[in-house]
C-alpha cells in the first residue's frame, strides 16, 4: 500500500471516530437517531466542508461519498451500539489528539498547494480541524468548547499549522514539513493533557 | 399552464409556507420584525442555498429574487396580520408535509441531474428539505427540533429521497420517481403525524 | 491617497472595529483567548464572507489577507489589553455606526457591480453590514442582538442598502450614490441611539 492510500485510509478513520464524539454529544443531549446521525456528521465533515466553501474547492464527500458513507455508516453503528463498545477515555482522548493533528496537517498542505498567503493556509488547515467540533457545539447549542478555558486544543493545532507553514517557507520537503506539523500538534495536545496546559484566559475588569 | 410553470408556483408556495413557519418561531420568541423576516426567509430559503452552496451551484434566490420577494413580503405580512390570519394547525401540519416533500424531491432530483453519487443525491434532497428549519433553530437559539425525539420528520423526507434515488438507478422517468418520492414522504410524514410513529430513540447507559 | 486607497484603510479600520466588539462578548462569556480571536475575527469578516460565499466570489480575506491579519491582530490586543485601552461607551457605538454604514453601502455596491438583481443586492448590502454580528451572536449562543426588540439598527443598514439600490436605478453617480447611502445608514443609525426610535414589534395573540 502507498503513501497515497495509507494517508486515505488514515483520514476515513479520522472521520469515523470524529463522527463517534459527535454522536456521543448528540446522545448527552436526548436527542433521537437523526440528530445523533446529523451531529455525528457534522462533527466528521463540517471543518473540510467549510475549508472547501471558504477555498471554492469541490466538497470532498461530494466527489468521493466514501467519507459521507463511513460517517453515516460509524454514526448509526455508534447510536445503537454504544452501550456496548466503548473506547476508554483515555485512549479516546489519544485518538482524538492524533485526528486533530492530521485534520489540521492535511488542510494546511491542500492550502499552501492552492497558493494561499500563509496566515491562511494556516487558518485553513486550523479550520479544518476543529470547525467540525464547533458546529457539533452549535448544532448541540452549546458554546463551542474550545473557545472556553481548558486544556489547549486550538493552540496545539495552529502550533502544528504553523510548523507546516514555516516549512514550506523553508523548501522542506512536504513529507518532512507533514511529520513534523504533525508531531507538534499533536505532541502539544497531548502534553496539554497529560500537563494541563492551559492558554491565557480573560482577565476580567477588576473594579 | 405546463408542468414547469406549475412546479415553479408551488415552490414559491412551499417558500411562503416556510416563511411563515419561521415568523411564528420569530415571534414565539419575542423578536421584532428584522428577527421576524431574518428567521422567516432563513427559514423558507435556507435549505436550498445550503444545498447550492455545497453543490457549487448559483444560490437560486440570488439567480431569480422572486424567491426573496416571496419570502420576504410573506414574512412582513405574517408578522402584521398574524392575529388576524390563522390556518388551523391540523391544514399547517399538513402543508408543512407537502412543503416537505416537495422540497426533498426537488432538491434529489436536481442533484441526480448534477450527476452526484446516489448518497450524496439523498442527502442534498434531505438538506433542502429540512436544512431551512434547522438554521431557523439555530437562528432562535434552540436545539433543532428534528434533532430532537418526535414524529418522523427528516426520515420521511429521507425515505422520499431514497425512493427518488432508487428509481432513478433503476431508470424509470423522472416524473414517476418524483410522483412516488413525494408520495413516500408526504404520506409518511402525515402517518408519523395520525399514528404518533416515532424514529429511533437514545438508550442510556444503564449504570 | 487615492480614494480606494483611503476607502481601503477605512475598510481595515472597520475590521479592526468589529473584531474588537467581538472581543468584548467573547470576554464577557468567558471565553480563553482561542475564543477571543474566533469571536473576534467572525465579527469582523462574517459578514463579507458569507456575502462572498452566496455570490460565488473568491472570499476577501483569502485573496488580501491583511484583513485576516488585522482582525486577528487586533483580537489578541484586546485580549490583552481591555483592561488598559477603553474605548468610551458613546465613542464605540458612533464608531460602530460608521462601520455598519460603511460595510452596508459598500457590499450593496459590489453587488451591484455584478449584476444582481435589486433586492439580491440589498440583501447582500445588509448582510455585510450585520451578519457578523449575528455569526458572534451564534458562537456567542445568544440570540442574535438584532433580532430583538431595540434601537434600529438593521433597519438602519436596510435603509441605506436602498437608498444606493435607489440612486443606482437612477443613475447617479457611483460616488454619490455610495455618499449618500452612507449618510442615510449612519445618520439613522445614530438618530436611533440619540431618540431611542424602534422598530414594528410582536403584538402576541390576546387571549
Amino acid at each position: 500500500m502507498g503513501t497515497a492510500a495509507l494517508f486515505y485510509w488514515i483520514m476515513l478513520a479520522g472521520v469515523a471516530l470524529y463522527a463517534m464524539t459527535g454522536v456521543l454529544d448528540a446522545g448527552r443531549k436526548g436527542m433521537d437517531i437523526v440528530g445523533a446521525c446529523a451531529i455525528g456528521m457534522a462533527t466528521a465533515a463540517g471543518g473540510g466542508t467549510i475549508r472547501d466553501l471558504l477555498m471554492d474547492r469541490p466538497v470532498f464527500w461530494i466527489t468521493d461519498q466514501s467519507y459521507l458513507l463511513v460517517s453515516l455508516g460509524t454514526a448509526i453503528l455508534a447510536f445503537f451500539l454504544h452501550r456496548v463498545i466503548q473506547l476508554p477515555p483515555r485512549l479516546f482522548l489519544i485518538l482524538d489528539a492524533l485526528g486533530l493533528a492530521l485534520f489540521t496537517v492535511s488542510g494546511t498542505q491542500l492550502a499552501l498547494a492552492a497558493g494561499t498567503p500563509w496566515l491562511v493556509a494556516g487558518f485553513m488547515g486550523l479550520i479544518t480541524g476543529v470547525a467540525g467540533g464547533v458546529l457539533r457545539d452549535i448544532l448541540c447549542n452549546d458554546i463551542p468548547l474550545i473557545f472556553l478555558p481548558g486544556q489547549l486544543y486550538a493552540i496545539a493545532a495552529a502550533a502544528g499549522a504553523a510548523a507546516v507553514v514555516v516549512m514550506h517557507a523553508a523548501e522542506f520537503s512536504h513529507q518532512l514539513a507533514a511529520t513534523i506539523g504533525f508531531l507538534v500538534a499533536a505532541g502539544l495536545r497531548l502534553a496539554a493533557i497529560t500537563f494541563k496546559l492551559h492558554g491565557p484566559e480573560w482577565q476580567p475588569r477588576g473594579d
